[in-house]
């Protein structure tokens, strides 16, 4: 039997810990080609490059790793999941994971998520697709711990199929192994986050801002990705792209807007 | 009675057609403040400046719209939004508009669209916002002919309300004022590109490609924006960051995730 294509990619960049977490894990799973961004992109939501030009070269980051083939990518995650399947593969995936992010992309981070978009860019494509968080910001975070998760998310994902128009994002909480209860499937907190703008003067004499803040979870709820997280679950949202608010186009048909 | 305070923003640039005739639009309704991107930003979706700074300064591009204060900002719509709201405006603004884009904005283009991060960003912080985007790229488009469907959207959302955790995404055809059928309320078309990357050789003999693409609507409803917008209509969707597709948590809580 064909071994399943896994196309690998992230938010992070082609060398991220994290990305070569996820290649090793899928090499066991099938065959892995990576398109993955040649430097950081944490925060670029669903950006695309439409006035630049994009650059993609073959590379071998780390061929210990197993993966088939490895591209680097001048561009964002969505870039790099439109140029793999357009360009660089030689078949259609059949699935597409994304991360390990180096961070939480729980609840309103979703939004902003780079991982998360080149999950959405594959499943728009009909692809189904998976981006994988784990709540450490720090580079040394041992990946090694959510290897079992990560392989049985993909496993189900693989044989069950996502349902159309949904991609699933996934968060693993920082803890040990024996600490993690098992997997929840959630819906999205509601929360934002309470900017604070650091402002400063260069040397210059020129006032600047650094974009900092604090999580505010506005959420209550005992069936979100919040409450999972906290309470020692890995959290999956099926996360969408049809932003339709279906249950108040009838609220808002009642306003005046044509004569 | 105190006027509304509005928020103007876009993802074209400070200088675009269709911000500045956005502003005047709003200028007759309330007080207007502009905070908006020293550069096109056209494609970034809901991207942030995390890892650099941001500037913004105090401008004057055209003092006859009305706008009470106008501010550039280095960074993207979504920043443009988060640094108004926390640094530059004296209150919190009534509504937020954000456009009026140079290009549609219907069907899955919200994901990629600037315009409609910054008016989405305003949403998550609980202020009501819209996004206007004219199906017609050209910089010499015909703003006038929708000013007061723009006009009157705007006095509507801030006489109803928009619902919470809903921004609206309002798209209008290219067409004579009197070709313009009315406003319809619609979902999101299901719809996506067929990526189409034009691969060239630069002077120094590397490969680079430009991302170009055709649009393909996959879905025949008529109920969608994409169905409005063909038959005459401008058509508005409610838009929502709940991504959660709730209606599939059943089905993946089939999937044997735990042991």
């Amino acid at each position: 039997m064909l071994k399943p294509l896994i196309l690998v990619t992230n938010d992070d960049g082609i060398t991220a810990p994290g990305l070569r977490a996820l290649i090793r894990f899928m090499s066991t799973i099938g065959e892995v080609v990576v398109v993955a961004p040649d430097s950081p992109q944490s925060g670029m939501g669903h950006a695309i490059t439409l006035d630049s030009t994009l650059f993609s070269k073959k590379v071998t980051v780390g061929s210990e790793d197993g993966a088939k083939e490895e591209y680097s990518c001048s561009g964002t995650p969505a870039d790099c999941v439109k140029l793999g399947l357009q360009e660089l593969l030689e078949r259609r995936p059949d699935i597409c994971v994304s991360g390990i992010n180096h961070g939480s992309n729980s609840s309103i981070n979703v939004i902003y998520s780079g991982t998360m978009s080149a999950a959405i860019e594959a499943g728009i494509e009909g692809i189904p697709a998976v981006g994988f968080s784990l709540c450490d910001y720090g580079w040394e975070a041992d990946f090694e711990v959510v290897k079992e998760f990560v392989q049985r998310i993909v496993t189900e994902a693989l044989k069950n199929g996502i349902p159309e128009g949904v991609v699933l994002n996934v968060n693993i909480p920082k803890l040990q192994r024996s600490q993690i209860k098992g997997i929840k499937i959630c819906r999205q907190a509601r929360a934002n986050w309470k900017e604070k703008f650091d402002k400063r003067i260069n040397p210059m004499g020129k006032h600047y801002y650094w974009l900092t803040g604090e999580f505010e979870l506005l959420d209550k709820g005992e069936d979100t990705d919040e409450w999972a997280l906290a309470n020692g679950y890995i959290s999956v949202v099926p996360t969408q792209f049809d932003l339709t608010a279906h249950h108040t186009i009838q609220q808002i048909n009642t306003w005046n807007l044509n004569e």
